[in-house]
This record gives structure tokens, sequence and C-alpha cells, in this order.
């Protein structure tokens, strides 16, 4: 479904977008570190957003425009979160919203910004103006993967993705930038993800659905718990596509929201596959749950747990750790009903372990992807949650100090 | 308080007690596995028990014994957890019962059992036989420290734990032996604690002080999120001590809940302090909140986080994981209120970092224990709990391949 060629093109893949990213001097390692995202004809914007108390500054800027339900552009820098950084933050906020606005001709609440790295430092805004500026001046339909570069931090590569579907008889396109959420050294975990189409469709439906994809995506991962203060995920759609604008939960739409939820979760895996110090991506697989936040709650808990996790990491086939997280979501369980799968081979059931081939488990374990499936005998429900290993890497990424 | 004197007499400390642990051949170590703990004279129980879903067939037979309000015994074993181990589980479980009650001439619902170890195993009923019957042999009022290190398994040391006090002119003694809730290899964690005291008192209200004073010792530990399932407290009160027995919530039983008490919080740092792999003793010390269960629920969602378990393994003073951590801890709360101190030194306040002397701070994080302060600005309301840092033999201990 998602093409290499779509890929490279990313978010400038549907008609009317462009993108940038520079070198503005706000990452220590002197990468690209800010991205310009822009649609010339206005485009319904929707978002959902980190539910720490302790949002950044420029999360609640942009909780402002996302309630507007319009917006033309998007811009954001890695290296420095702007999070807990008082009133100069929500100044500097505002500045970013400003410079951008002016650069590009638009209204300065029409600017969505983000912000990722580390927290408690002040941004260095006369950087910031440098680089938003020249960002925009570089503003091309081939700026999706420089814009993608320059908002990633621990991430080992910048993640992306494209598709298209056709809509009365119209293609309508999609593209999408994210950056990871493994916590970012020294400080915070940041997730952003910037999806664009050309689609035309109203902002309410078009958060609606956003707000439904994000729970059986994004909020499906899990690295190591942690939520970050500045968390985002934004959709612009500017309706360049010339669809007949979608205003009701038809057909169209139907099709338009398996489309962004396909992103969403192609991305959410990318992004769990990448966490920090990763070495094993894990899906676990929660079936026959009563229902599906029960099957969440079951996946969750075996996805945060450090014990399953380091036994990922080598490679031991421990169903034990498995069952105990099982056991101790909070959701009712009958350990007897309860089936544990690691690939295709029974490694729990009937409250006991089961008998397996060995060398056959052996090879389930040593490969990169492997599905925890877990089966709770009560029901239809289920839910997939994607999570990684926990390494000497990652305590290594964040137990290093930083000054 | 707690003499050293007293330590070493642990559990036989208290009239009427007598312990041995030997070897029965369980741990692959060839270590003191099997651990039996013994009072003539009847003794009121109390016990609380893990809340995991999947309880190991030990404390399914033992919340039993605890609901009759008596005992004798005590019988224990450690390197294997008798914990998914279905129907034959069960019966091992009371067969360590039966064995006991036989050498000991008492009745086997007077005998609670305990078991620490890999868990989907069958225990070795013939080991344990021998083991059992030789531990009886061996009872003796010296036994304490052997039957601590019979129920260890990756603890660093084993733990104990005795004092005494005046109840209406008698001399009231307590003493305890307790395990680590670092996971135990292969698969899981166990905390074992026995609290032994030759104070009269009516079971229902020693079940009563348990069961509250647990709620602000055992449970405020973190060591890294998981709960397994052989949990276990237990307290045995035999009236030696020829003290008028406490059957109302009179000042011989406020004295008495404070001193058991005393005993559950000094353990419950010592295992917090010796959880697995841990380089630091973590204080979260959360005051000025609402209530009780926001105070907690914001402490141990700091002591979970990984990423401040790694920055303390690090020594790098990362306000920002803690105030992150305090913001997705699901309590109200508002960032510009809220302080953090490491030690003496705040380190962020009115939402923002703040100034402090670096080398002075560097001592702070230098140092094996650490208070972690955070004061919500909110009420009067306080929780501390005990945690460990996240180092790299975490990862070592519970990602090696065990089979």
């Amino acid at each position: 479904m998602f093409s290499d060629v779509h890929k490279k093109a990313g978010v400038t893949y549907p008609q009317g977008f462009q993108a940038a990213g520079v070198k503005a001097g706000i990452k220590k390692s002197g990468n690209l570190d800010v991205a310009v995202i822009y649609t010339e004809q206005e485009a319904a914007v929707a978002g959902t957003f980190t539910q720490n108390a302790v949002a950044s500054a420029p999360v609640r800027a942009s909780k402002k425009v996302v309630a507007t339900g319009m917006a033309h552009a998007i811009t954001a820098n890695a290296g420095c979160a702007n999070a807990c950084t008082g009133e100069q933050g929500e100044k500097d906020a505002a500045a970013m919203q400003d410079i951008t606005a002016t650069a590009l001709g638009c209204k300065a609440d029409e600017v969505v910004v983000a912000s990722t790295g580390v927290i408690g430092v002040n941004l260095p805004m006369d950087k910031m103006e440098t680089g938003i500026k020249q960002a925009v001046k570089e503003l091309s339909t081939e700026g999706s993967e420089n814009a993608g570069k320059a908002i990633i931090t621990t991430d080992t590569y910048s993640k992306s993705c494209a598709t298209e579907i056709t809509l009365g008889g119209k293609e309508v396109r999609f593209g999408a930038i994210a950056k990871g959420s493994g916590m970012i050294q020294p400080n915070m975990a940041t997730m952003l993800c910037f999806i664009t189409t050309d689609a035309a469709i109203d902002s309410k439906l078009l958060q609606k659905a956003l707000s439904e994809i994000v729970e059986v995506s994004f909020n499906m991962i899990s690295i190591d718990g942690d939520m970050s203060t500045n968390d985002m995920v934004i959709v612009l759609a500017n309706g360049a596509a010339g669809n007949a604008k979608i205003t009701e939960e038809n057909e169209d739409y139907k099709l338009f929201k398996a489309t962004l939820q396909n992103i969403c979760q192609e991305l959410s895996k990318k992004i769990a596959a990448d966490g920090e110090g990763a070495t094993k991506f894990l899906t676990i697989s929660v079936t026959g749950a009563r229902n599906f936040a029960e099957a969440k709650t079951i996946g969750m808990s075996v996805a945060k747990s450090p014990l399953v996790k380091t036994a990922f990491f080598g490679e031991d086939p421990n169903w034990g750790r498995v069952i105990c997280a099982v056991g101790y979501a909070g959701v009712p369980m009958d350990p007897n009903k309860t089936v544990v799968k690691f690939g295709d081979i029974t490694v729990y059931a009937n409250g006991v372990g089961a008998a397996y081939d060995e060398a056959e488990l052996r090879k389930v374990m040593e490969a990169h992807d492997i599905v925890i499936g877990i089966d709770m005998g009560e029901g239809d429900a289920k839910a997939d949650i994607w999570s990684c290993d926990f390494s000497y890497e990652y305590v290594k990424i964040n137990g290093e100090y930083h000054t």
C-alpha cells in the first residue's frame, strides 16, 4: 500500500503542499532542525495532543489553532522542546507563529507550532527566526524528506508514509512524517506526527476521525510508559483534490477514515520498532477479551513490564513474566482460560506451561519481529499493542549524564 | 530502634518462636532454600497477599489458613515459586502443609506456606519433604538467620529486623525476616515477609492493623512496577509475652500498630534499596497533595518512570523527567504551583527550572540515598514512595537467557 516512491514525497505527496527542513543551529549536532509545511490553499485542521498536565507552550498554542478548524502551515523544530519554560515559552511559541505567518503572508493563528528536544531550556529565538525564514524560502514539493529529518531527535531514521485513494472519481492523496517516542536525550520523549491530505473534508469530521483513529494507533504504542509534554498529531486537509467535500459520515468518509487509520497505524508501528535502544519489534496481540478497553489494558500491562521487555531483549521465552503481567493488569481473568503464544507456538494454556518444540520457539525468539499472542477466552474483543524490548542501549541512552 | 543484636535473632527474638533454614537442593546454587518458623503456643495470624489474578498455589492455600485466624507455623522455600502449576501445584502446596504438620504435631490448616523462585515448574516434592523434616529437626531460637537466608533469591542479602515495646508492664517483642521484590531470576518477583511477635492480640484486630500498615509500607515500594504471583506478608502473634490481650483499639493497640508499622516500613526501605541492580535508594517524597491517594499516585508515577530511574542511575539531575512523570500521573495539577527538590536543592519552581549551585547538586546526585521532593502546592496530604534506580545490571539480571 505504501510505496517507496510515495514515502519520499511524504507530506508533499498531496496536491498543494510544500515543505522544507533547514539547519538553524538548535540541535547541538548541527543537523537539520527546523521544518515548515505549507499549503497556500486553506486547510481544515485537526489535532490530538498529549494528555500530560505539564503541556509545552507549543502544545497550548497549537490547540488554539486546531480549535479554529483551519490552518495554512506547521512550523516545527527539534533540539529544544520549549516545555517548562514559563511566560517566555509562551512568547516564544507565539513568536514562531508570527515569524512564520509574516514570511508566508498568512495569519499567526493559522500556524501550528511544535517543538521537541530538551525541556526547561528557552528556544534560541534568533536562530529560530533565521531558520524559519530560510525554511519558508526553501519550501518546495521536494522538501518532505528534509522536513522529516528536521523533526527527529534520537530516532535512528525519519518516519514517512504516503498513499492515495479514489473518492468520487478524484484521486485523493495522503502523506505523513513522524518522529518517534523514544525519550529524547537528555530530557524528553516527544512523538510528533504531521499528516497532509488534499481531500476536502469538514474540519469537525476530520477531528472526529482523527480522535477515534489515535485511540487505535498512536495510543497503542508503548516504548517505556512515559508520556511526553509535547506529543502531537496534526492533520491538514486542503481540498486540492477536488473531491466532493465530505460533510457527513458517508461511504467517502469511511474510506477516508480507513486510509487515515492505516497511515497512523503504519507510523505507530515504525515508531515502536524504532524505540530507543530497541532490538525487537513486539506486537502484543490480545484476543478473546470482554471488550476493547480490557484488551488494551491487558496488552499495555504486558508491553510496559520491564521484565517482559528485558526477557525479549535476552531472547528468553519467559511466558511466566507475560502471564504475570496479564494477572496484575487489573482486569478480572481466569488463568485457566488464558492462552499465551509466542509467534504460532503455544507456551501457556490450562493454567500451566505448554509443551513446545524448543528449536521452533528459538526461531521465533531470534526474529526481529515477535508477536506475543494472549487469548483471554472471555469474549470477542481484541487489541494490538506495539512495543519494543528493553536493552542495555536504552539505559545507556537515558542514563548518560548530559549537561 | 532496630539494634543489630536483635536483628540477628529476627523471627526468634519474640518468646516462644523457633526457626530453621536448611539446604534441600531446590535452589540450583545449593544454598539454603527451605525455612520453617514455629510457635508451639497457638498464634493469631494475619496476612496480606498479592492482588495478581494469577496467584500461586501457596498463596491460595495460605489465604485459607489466615481466614481461620490461627496458625502454628510457616513453611517457605526459595528456588521454585509453585505458580502456574495447575492441579499438581495445589496438591504440592497442600503436601507442604501436611508434611510440616505431621513433623510438628499440629494440623495442616495451621501451617502457612510460601514459595518463591521459578514459575511454571513443579516443586520437587521429594527434596521438599526431606528439607521440611530436616528443618523441623533443626528448629531453634538461633535459627532466624538461616531461615532468612533460605527465602532469598536475587536479593544481595537477607533482610531482618527486631524490636520490643512495653505493654502494661510486659515486654512485647517483634521480629521479622523478608526478601526483596527485585524480580527473581529467571521468572518472578516475589516479596515475602514473615513477622513474629509474642504480643497477645485478637486475630481480627491483627489483620486490621496489618492491612492498614501494608498500604503505607510494602505498597509504597516500586522496583520495576511488576507485581508478582507470590507476594505475601504474614504476622504470627503467639501471646507469650503475657500482656493483656489486645481486643479493642485502645492505647496498647495504637502502640502495637505503630511498632508493626515501623518494622514494615524499615523492611520496605531495605527491599527497595536492594532492588535488582540498584545503585541508588530513592525516596520520592510527595507533599502538598489534596489527599493521600493522589500523593501516592504521583509518587508512584515518578518511581515507575524508566526515564527517571535511568537518569538517577546516570546521576543526571534531570528534573524535566520528574515533572513530566508528575504531569502524566493522571492527577489534576498546576505546573506553576509544583516545586521539585533533589535533596534540599530546589530544581524546579514557578513552572520553570530553578537556579541552583551545580556543585551542591552534584553532591546530592552522587550520594547513594537521594530524596526527590515534590510539593504540589494543593493541600496537606503527603506520601513517601521508596524506589531505586535502573541500571545496566537490571537489564543483565533480567535479560540473560536462562533455561
